[in-house]
């Protein structure tokens, strides 16, 4: 794939066993992702981990170091299987206790006496964070250093990436061109798609088969940044399919 | 959470730039996860890669030493950005080509003279592998040392596994009950839920909050291997509910 520069690049952590388990399906990925594409930033790896400290620690520090932003979403509510804030701290080898702006937010939903040990753990932040608000349920993620840490539930999740995007280095976006092949076979088209492809290096081309009722259908995705390179590589492979289709 | 003894563990790897842009959603990793679940097999880690051959080499090898299995998702039609063949053969360090038993199940499916040099890459197997039937299209998936190599397209992945499943070494299936906790509120039982999780170590807990059209709703998870074990904590938290909506 050729690369853009400057890229800003990123990457997300879902932390949670009930997704390993399969007993909840992730629809965060495919939500973070199509966000961070319309707004030029490539998301350029993904990871799923247990409840475990050690391991939200080591993927982490592996994906920060990495890549411009780290997404994480999951393990920050009041039970204690919600182990992300500490993990994040450890991982940044920072402290972390219960925060005032954290729990101000809290008191905007709990009266006071049913501000108990339990929900006063979502606002322990790690030192120096900056507090994700939450309009949803109040409990705000946060973000250190390039990490945000945001609540596996896909409403306050999406809400909390409103907050999140305006604030960030935005990429060129890229500009995507769908080219329907129908039931022609990936077959007949792939050497010529070869060719094309080869023949324009700032843009990707993928072809996507999916299964219909009526058997096969493909997709020929043509993405790039420049413009006129796109519409370039979308008008040879039109004709590719117009001749093949004759 | 508790570890079993012996555990058989898993990862899946998705590759493909397709999921990456939000473009496709994945459906596999909970297919997937909903299977090895089902025989005992712990998923313990799933990444997501583009199509770049050093990163799908890096994953696989980094994955491949450390559970018992992996299963990787895409890559492997007959387009150029089908990379996967050459990349799994890249990180065993193994040759590759043209696989006969492979030529042979695609001319199942295509004319000889329709097999060109485009749908041929369908049958570039790493040297040493065993071949996967694909009842769908045929053109097969492989497996080589402790990595299956699927289709990406889920009812051809599903079609895979469902060949791959019962020559694997199947651990003992977790046991998982569901406490509907309803509309009462995460922070209200979490103190309980934490001393019953400590005092319960062969089980692990979980509190899965979601949105639904009324608000939150609250589902308490228990799992674990111990038929006994997982009905104590269960009767335990049933009381922690009833005690708080009493």
């Amino acid at each position: 794939m050729p690369e853009p520069t400057p890229a800003v690049t990123a990457a997300v952590l879902v932390i949670g066993d009930e997704i390993l388990s399969g007993r909840t399906k992730d629809k965060n990925i495919g939500s973070i992702a199509e966000r961070l594409t319309a707004i030029g930033i490539d998301l350029r790896e993904v990871r799923v981990v247990p409840d475990v400290t050690e391991e939200i620690v080591a993927s982490v520090n592996a994906l920060r170091a990495r890549y411009t932003y780290l997404f994480t979403t999951g393990g920050i509510g009041p039970t204690h299987d919600d182990i992300t804030a500490d993990s994040i701290a450890a991982a940044f080898g920072v402290g972390i206790g219960i925060d005032e702006r954290a729990r101000a937010m809290l008191l905007e939903r709990h009266r006071p006496e049913d501000l108990n040990a339990a929900r006063l753990r979502m606002a322990r932040i790690p030192d120096g964070a900056d507090l994700i608000p939450n309009p949803v349920s109040k409990a705000p993620g946060f973000s250190i250093g390039n990490v945000f840490v945001m609540a596996g539930v896909p409403q306050i999740m999406n809400a909390m990436l409103d907050a999140i995007l305006p604030g960030l280095s935005q990429g060129v976006p890229v500009l995507s061109e769908t080219i329907e092949a129908g039931k022609l076979p990936e077959g007949a088209f792939a050497g010529g798609l070869a060719t094309i492809a080869a023949a324009h290096g700032s843009v990707s081309i993928g072809s996507y088969p999916s299964m219909t009722q009526e058997g096969f259908a493909n997709r020929i995705v043509v993405r790039g940044r420049e413009a006129e390179a796109v519409a370039a590589a979308r008008a040879e492979i039109e004709a590719l399919l117009a001749g093949l289709l004759r």
